[in-house]
């Protein structure tokens, strides 16, 4: 079954194309078939190409196959058929065919997929889960107050079936919007935002701004839909856009898909539903948990809903048992917008009070009628590496990076992560069991070599403000360790960490898991690195390698501990205390 | 702009809700528009809703903007609007409004780029060329003679516009089957072949074969799309099925589907040129490339030939200057297509003379007028890694592994390559640059690590066949180096490579460059390993660690041959020779 081609939207209408002669053209008609049953549609033939009593009659499709009775029933509207001499005779001319192929529905319902499939690692979720919350800071961006985004996965099926629900208090769509959201990849470069196309307003790049927290992070199209079918099987958005007072609802489902599919109708088709707000009166029992959210729809000016059912069983599980993985794995992807531009600095209390624009990324998760939900502002892990760096950097190192003609710039931050007496300060990644793994193998040899940062790459990398989770970058030439010539112990090369923040200039990939071009382009010989001095570029063309040197020789100096004992002799029990 | 919702396609009817009274119930009208000018449009409102000549007349769209004669106009067919007391009044019932959500084309045209951006190693172009090697494959695998696969790169300008072809003497498509393969997404799963239901085969799962080669890589509905955007900006489908005297030809392009959106046409939409083969009379001269390739058409049973054009620059630059790289990528992946179940040994000669069902894969690469044509056949490239490990092997360890309650079994084996008096004789990775970069930072330490495989993974991975270029698996418990109680020589542990073969019981990414559960699947503890000998396997429940340790042990004792000198004492210069 598949949905393009043959939807009949009424009249049949049937093009023969003549070829009993051997003329290089050949007559062609379209027939007007609706309600003729087989047998009159061959007397038409006859009459209209004026076939005598004894002339046979070949007619086939366009592949060669001879019309009968069950075919013909079969044909969809705007069929092409031969009449020919022989079934296999060459066509003197060259025929045409329309076509119609229409992408078919699996390209909402299964792009996500294998999208967030992340080298079997099972991270998907939070990948997913952050392309709904990239909208919701989007449509955020020029909130007045605090922006709130509240994801909460109602498990406590006393509440009906299960859902997952991403609930915020940007801008919301109107009905048009809401239409514009459903296209797969039609991205808001490309967009009518209005019936009237004087009235559209065009994409305005946003102006730089530091870290480039610019929450501006929808880009292909595609993330809602994704997100929402490799979550379940169905996505219901409600959306209140501001100075309008309806409602907005629209339902894709993948059951629906396979119900138009089966019927033949056209299945990108669907019912918008205008409402005022706090009206449930169309909620099933089953979905009852959309009462209390559409109940506290009055007096919100704005907000949008994205409530997906049909979550799928391995989903659910997973959401439950690893709930400390996956929010710190959000709050990893969102420190900066979290926590504001120098992040979570623990020292400077009370958190995030020097932020003046706020994100609240609230999650809660309700498992089970007399089980108290989890809750959590994302603000409060501290589990995430971001924070960790943040708070075993002792000294930091700020440069900004270049790039050629485009005029991307990035910026970078490296920080310091001392020795303290008996061991290293530099974090460990609580998800990386892998290497754990393989560290064990490796055994004593490589003990040395897995001290620090070990063979962990330096930088984690931010686009747009948020974290682009499977890019990163090793190491620059004039950070890394000197073959030769060294002043430094080599062991202060792996004591740092490193951010890089850029703004879109960087492509990134569809699923927003990696760069497209970063690494290349910060490795091409016109890249210029300079040094950053309280958020001002250095004046003069500065020497990033030399800079970059003295910090960490200052570092070294101040900040490691190195307690060494030489010339051990013996251990002596003092028996006088 | 955007080519769902608005095309228009004759009439227009506008749904109008009538508001003005509280009431639960609107009276709602679908009102035909065709012709009207807004002023016109008001007097019907006025009738039809009898509204006194004193009645406020307020109508808005359901955005809630006050209608214009400017925004009547451009109101698609089939939109709603309200009669209203007041523009901003609740609704006192819910409204319903008809939406097309078609996906945008960058669906067909912009799918490839980032699928197929492999974390930045430039590595994309022999990927998005599989997708095109693995159609061709899967349409010659019932072939009773030869198969052949002919890529071709005609870069020389004096031919036309640059194109990249590719060309089988598969069973090809007819048109129906044409018009499925522009359908994005619809896998062959889904899929009618023939106007009458009760006419199409369904898919038939091929029987299991040595090494999966069953060469049935088609599934996703994605591939071909994706590939030739990926390359180009147009791609040309020429196919002639089997059984029929006719050529089908059908154009996908961008500049097409732009054209079509500016004009409010529906952009999946599209002609199939049926013509009888040889006809070239439809090929424009900037595309005279195309006129040998039709010329020989006459008397092929069958074929298929896709050729792109509008090929991006950057890709002509790196197909010319990595000619190389890609087509021992390529050799890589299809290496037992290639070569058959045993692989490129080259001791056996003549190379593929005991495969029955030889496969050709040929390149050629035309730069310029006078320059002859770089060409090969995938069969004699020597240097991917799969033809290294096999000649480089001395031995070999095969094994099964027989996953849960799926049934899922793969293949798998080990090779060993011994140290030879002054080195390890394990393969490099030609391609593998950033290996090499890391190790050299690591300095000293790291020497004893990086011999014979070092830190890779033991394992490549195959899927039906074919390479899965992204996926390796590291190790498996019983052949890595046991913690303790090894009474082998540890560096024995990192001379062998290995290969795993499965079959689509595991799946892979739609791109086809990871697999998404086979890690997880074989790390299960449900999951039995067993030696295979001869093709055997082991009739009793064997030890497949104490059968592998011995398999090494062995190994070691034949073939490495480390010549230590001890005890040295002096350099004699002998005089008397
Ligand atoms: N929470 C929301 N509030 C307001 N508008 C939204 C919201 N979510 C989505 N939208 C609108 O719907 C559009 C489509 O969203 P979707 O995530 O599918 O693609 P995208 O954000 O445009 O691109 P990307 O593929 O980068 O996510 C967005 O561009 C935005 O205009
Ligand atoms: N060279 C060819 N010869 C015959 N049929 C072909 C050829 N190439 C493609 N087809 C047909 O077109 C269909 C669509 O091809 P496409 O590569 O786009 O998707 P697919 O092969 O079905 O799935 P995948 O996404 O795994 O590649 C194929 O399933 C096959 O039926
Ligand atoms: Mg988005
Ligand atoms: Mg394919």
């Amino acid at each position: 079954m598949q949905s393009s081609g043959s939807v009949q939207r009424g009249g049949k209408s049937i093009r023969v194309y003549d070829f009993r002669s051997e003329k290089k053209t050949a007559k062609c008609c379209n027939l007007e078939t609706t309600g003729l049953d087989f047998n009159r549609f061959v007397q038409l033939i006859r009459k209209e190409f004026q076939l005598r009593k004894n002339d046979v009659l070949v007619l086939t499709t366009t592949d060669r196959k001879v019309l009968t009775p069950d075919r013909f029933e079969n044909l969809p509207d705007g069929s092409t058929i031969y009449l020919l001499k022989q079934k296999h005779q060459d066509l003197p001319c060259a025929t045409e065919e329309q076509i119609d192929f229409t992408p078919h529905y699996n390209t909402l319902t299964k792009s996500g997929a294998s999208v967030y499939y992340a080298s079997e690692d099972q991270k998907s979720l939070p990948y997913a889960l952050a392309e709904l919350i990239d909208n919701s800071l989007s449509a955020t961006s020029k909130n007045k107050g605090v922006r709130t985004v509240e994801i909460q996965m109602m498990f406590d099926e006393t509440f009906g079936k299960p859902a997952v629900i991403v609930l915020d208090n940007g801008c919301g769509m109107t009905s048009k919007q809401l239409n514009n959201w459903a296209v797969y990849r039609l991205s808001k470069f490309m967009r009518e935002n209005s019936t009237v196309a004087s009235e559209n307003e065009g994409y305005v790049r946003p102006d730089p701004v530091p870290r480039s927290l610019n929450s501006d992070m929808s880009y292909f199209g595609v993330g809602g839909k994704q997100a929402a079918f490799h979550i379940g099987s169905s996505v219901r958005m409600i959306s209140k856009p501001v100075g309008s007072p309806d409602v907005h609802e629209l339902i894709l489902s993948k059951d629906e898909f396979e119900r138009k599919e089966k019927n033949k109708e056209y299945v990108y088709k669907e019912v918008i539903r205008n409402r005022k707000p706090g009206d449930s009166t169309h909620v099933k029992e089953d979905e009852r948990c959309l009462r209390p959210l559409i109940a506290e729809e009055v007096g919100k000016e704005s907000f949008t809903a994205v409530v997906i059912t049909g979550v799928k069983r391995e989903h659910i599980i997973s959401l439950k048992n690893d709930f400390n993985m996956w929010t710190r794995e959000l709050a990893h992807i969102y420190h900066y917008y979290i926590h504001g531009v120098n992040g979570n600095d623990m020292s400077s209390c009370p958190p995030g009070s020097d932020n003046p624009s706020i994100i609240d990324i609230q999650i809660t998760l309700r498992e089970k009628p007399n089980k108290c939900p989890c809750a959590i502002n994302l603000r409060e892990v501290e589990s995430d590496m971001q924070t960790q760096y943040i708070n075993a950097a002792k000294d930091t190192f700020e440069f900004r990076a270049s790039t050629g003609p485009d005029n991307g710039t990035v910026e970078g931050i490296l920080r310091y992560h001392p020795f303290l007496y008996d061991k290293e300060t530099y974090p460990e990644d609580p998800s990386a069991k892998q290497d754990t793994a393989e560290e064990d193998d490796l055994g004593v040899e490589s003990g040395l070599l897995n001290k620090a940062r070990g063979k962990r790459p330096i930088f984690e990398c931010f686009w747009n403000g948020r974290l682009i989770p499977y890019t990163t970058v090793f190491e620059f030439d004039w950070c890394s360790q000197p073959s030769k010539g060294a002043t430094l112990p080599p062991e202060c090369y792996s004591r740092f960490s490193g951010v890089l923040f850029t703004d879109d200039r960087f492509e990134v990939s569809t699923n927003k898991l990696k760069f497209m071009d970063l690494e290349i382009k910060l490795r091409n010989k016109d890249t210029i690195f300079s040094t950053v001095v309280k958020g001002q570029k250095s004046a003069k063309r500065s020497n990033i390698q030399k800079e970059f040197t003295q910090w960490l020789q200052s570092c070294h100096e101040k900040y490691d501990k190195q307690v060494k004992f030489l010339g051990f002799k013996e251990t002596i029990t003092r028996e006088d205390v």
